[in-house]
């Protein structure tokens, strides 16, 4: 069997490999994924995020339980930062030593954030393709929820859990202006410490400020070490697919998502094209010499190499 | 007197001015940047990053106020979340209700991290400009350092100090490993708080897997809140300074922020043009129709954009 074959009949190594092969923009493997995108569509994807601290990757192991217990299969696919020096994804050793890994209907993959040639966003992309194919029915994507990039990834899932914690201080204020309007449902993890009511009245008082949606995000306190909530908290997750099904948001969010994926591709293609060594590097190296010693600014510049595109 | 002669005189309200035309992508504003351009590159450009709840702001005040007493002037570019349900940028009105503001040697300017048609890296960069035309000396950027667009902007200044903090459990090392490349200098600052020793070695020891580097980043342990360490941080930023332009390392990097720059731009112009509604929107709709439906896949449909935009 070749790979996409053996991919459609459930093989865990060639899924393994078939993002590895995505992971670094191999051109075939992009060819075979574009014959196998219609048996996309499947998965449920999840997004978990939330700021450094919340304990989303707990959080995430203990939901992937409850799915399996329910005879289902489940994916994680855990975006880590990079080691500068290392340049290998560090949290993949440390938190992802889950009892969870052995199991034959559990995949979990930890991407380093950086060294995509297509970005991040791409990668994650395709790996949920994959996995979608490969045949299982919830893919987690965890992210930490800050940057553009982290919310760009997780507004691509059909639903996203915001995790929250007591004791970020007053900049709850700032991580909660970045990313609120990403999360379908918060979780307020950590809730035996002090302040998790605080956080959790914070949270449900801006979420009243946004008046007239039909969607009121719920907001749910876990104890995710204790696996206490996580019952709770995939409830919530399932009403909010039922609400998205029910309203047909599920397929206007969808094709939103295609749109952004879309045209996020085309922007990678139109970064690669241009820094393309063989084609244009010494042209952008004398341009940008040149905007540095002040002969040019770097919007002739840019319209230069706009023309030179076209 | 036209902006541009108002913003070479030092007119403030120029300055505030150019900057919200550029933030608007004003084609005109534009237009005089390119002309304005050969008088930028006089401002020393210190990013301030860091997670957060570091203390950032009053770290940058404290930072600002020192060298206002040296009789130099400066100005201080933060980049605030913005509230997703107010449109606002939050932190502007809580955080910078400071006594600089009113000097007339400091200018003070936050900008919401999203809407901008060219996005927050470019706003920023244009900002910077202004404020180096216009004639301070120093300008801070200051911005939430755990995402891939923040790290792109402190990437554009010629000194960065991280600002880290005690207290921020394991997750520092996540943090740590996101950013770290991009710290010339270390700020541990709440350090009468527990644990800032232990950040201050963790920090240390990450850095010293980092061998053959010309420049050893310093860790200094600072209480911004009680002026504490202060000047001991500014003397690292000229220190930092003086190694930077003795070894090159200054028009070196300078020449990479203008290829970054020029990049960034070509990729905005790029998804602009294609995003244009007049062009291209329909067009698009339907592909990602298409795609939602899998009657088509997204990098066929990225490669069709890409033929037409040829």
């Amino acid at each position: 069997m070749n790979i996409s074959e053996r991919l459609l009949a459930g093989d865990k190594r060639a899924a393994a490999r078939m993002i590895t092969l995505l992971e670094n923009n191999d051109p075939e493997a992009i060819e075979l994924l574009k014959d196998l995108y219609k048996y996309t569509g499947n998965a449920y994807v999840i997004g978990i995020t939330g700021p450094p601290g919340a304990g989303k990757s707990t959080l995430t192991d203990k939901l992937a339980k409850l799915i399996v217990k329910q005879g289902k299969r489940v994916a994680i696919v855990a975006i880590d930062p990079t080691s500068p020096f290392t340049g290998g994804a560090i949290l993949g050793d440390r938190v992802r030593m889950s009892d969870l890994s052995a199991n034959k209907n559990v995949f979990i993959r930890s991407m380093g954030a950086r060294g995509h040639l297509g970005g991040i966003s791409e990668a994650t992309g395709a790996a949920v393709k994959v996995l979608d194919i490969y045949g299982v029915d919830y893919i987690f994507v965890e992210t930490v929820g800050v940057g553009q990039s982290e919310v760009d990834i997780v507004k691509n899932c059909d639903t996203t859990v915001m995790v929250m914690v007591p004791g970020l201080g007053d900049d709850i204020q700032a991580i909660k202006a970045g990313v609120m309007e990403i999360g379908d449902i918060f979780a307020v993890n950590k809730a035996d410490r002090d302040g998790a009511g605080k956080t959790a009245r914070e949270i449900n008082m801006m979420l009243d400020f946004n008046k007239g949606a039909d969607w009121r995000p719920p907001v749910e306190k876990v104890i995710a070490v204790k696996n206490e909530g996580i019952e709770e908290l995939f409830n919530h997750i399932m009403e909010h697919r039922n609400y998205m099904i029910q309203s047909d948001n599920f397929n206007h969010r969808r094709k939103i998502n295609c749109k952004n994926e879309i045209v996020e591709l085309v922007k990678q293609r139109v970064i690669n094209l241009m820094l393309d060594k063989s084609y244009n590097e010494e042209f952008i190296e004398t341009l940008s010499e040149d905007v540095a010693n002040r002969k040019n600014n770097p919007y002739s510049a840019c319209e230069e190499i706009l023309n030179k595109l076209k």
